[in-house]
């Protein structure tokens, strides 16, 4: 079984599954520690994504899976999915019911299913191939913006920005209308949504971006790396999507100026 | 009247009344335009103000209002109601549902009753000079946390601090734990709650700050301005709140080191 649909289904699934767990340690003083990149790691965290990974493992035992707490098996297969089941860690651990948990599967090396979900809203972006983006079922799109200077760019932190990565950024947010911080996976659903009109980010893992550029393409967006490639397992951490095609090409430009 | 628990009601009475209308605009595609100091400014903003204006009126015709759309009226009154319909204007023009309404009373001068209502979350912090703040009804506390480097620092952009704040906040937040942006009213919220540790910021305007004075205060927490300073109408814009009070003096001393 191998269509799209089906597997969107199965993701769906994945999402169901991580909710009540996510849930269930949300704001109860939930014990973290500390990963190599210092980034939190809670309980709740490694439960859902064994959970996910059981679903997964009992319906498609030769997918491959790449999950944040539990690495990787399987990166060889055609189909894998890759799992974040917190993103925001630092949301869900102060409280803000900004976090969530995103699912991507991958066929040859390309995110084809995505989905954002977000617990404590009770939110659902679902991205197939082929098909429009739903919100909570809904389809939705993003919206037009033709020049940077009207644009509402989105990024989760100036912390995430290295080396020539900083002034790169700047010229880029200088040029923006506005820029809101601290919304990490929400941000993408909300250009899907057509609310915002460009998310530029790096420092990000294969399971930070993979689940969000189904749920982009399929609302009309453009999602690449910051040099226009498309992203992937390989891909350098660094993203940069638009609602509008000739806004990415200018944020692009904004980027790469020396 | 002027019993303390009676005037709190009223506060109560203005967010729900604010409730409906910025519900009502959320996510429609509301126009905004900009004001003198750049930030956007809604109908839903104007709407709300108006609204509560016309409660306060008439149940107490001789107090002061300073609101942020609609201006300053009787500021020499011993009570004087100051407003914020959209706290997190940016979220709210995005479709993030981290905007709130923000409500204060002061008395000669100093914040008494204090409201942070959440209407897109359902949740609300009611503050009320000599009792402990509540959440939705239940009360609160703040938590303690007596070391910068085991501190969570909240704020809402690197880009409201200017000049000399720049180098200040950067090494209280290179000080602490972690960072989290993009808050706005809710981080103080979240601190009252025990979820987080430091809210620093700057820029900030009167109808941005007095109404967490009591939430902060109620909860067990420590907030003033930069140098220690109670907060007022004539406060410079910069807000320190921690939950812990010898954390707070750790922070100022951050703040302040040459």
């Amino acid at each position: 079984m191998t269509d799209v649909a089906a597997l969107a289904l199965l993701a769906e699934r994945l999402a169901d599954a991580a909710r009540p767990i996510t849930l269930r340690y949300f704001r109860t003083g939930v014990e973290y520690d500390v990963k190599a990149d210092a980034s939190p790691v809670t309980v709740a965290d490694r439960e859902a994504e064994a959970a996910m990974r059981s679903i997964i493992g009992d319906a498609f035992p030769e997918h491959g899976i790449l999950g944040e707490e539990h690495g990787a098996e399987r990166l060889a297969a055609r189909f894998v999915w890759v799992l974040d089941p917190i993103d925001g860690t630092k949301s869900f651990v102060t409280g803000k019911p900004l976090f969530g948990t995103l699912i991507a599967l991958l066929r040859d090396g390309r995110p084809i299913v995505g989905c954002i979900d977000m617990p404590a809203l009770g939110e659902r972006w679902l991205g197939i191939e082929g098909r429009p983006t739903t919100f909570n079922g809904t389809p939705v799109c993003v919206r037009s913006c033709g020049s940077l200077d009207r644009a509402w760019l989105y990024a989760t932190s100036p912390q995430m920005f290295r080396g020539t990565e900083v002034s790169a950024f700047e010229r880029l947010r200088g040029g923006c209308y506005a820029a809101v911080w601290g919304a990490d996976l929400y941000a993408y659903g909300l250009l899907a949504s057509g609310r915002v009109d460009l998310v530029c980010e790096a420092s990000l893992q294969p399971y930070d971006y993979c689940a969000v550029v189904p749920v982009i393409q399929g609302a009309g967006g453009v999602i690449t790396d910051w040099q226009g490639q498309p992203l992937g397992l390989a891909s350098d951490g660094r993203v940069l999507a638009a609602g509008d095609a000739a806004l990415h090409l200018k944020a692009r430009s904004a980027l790469t100026d020396a």
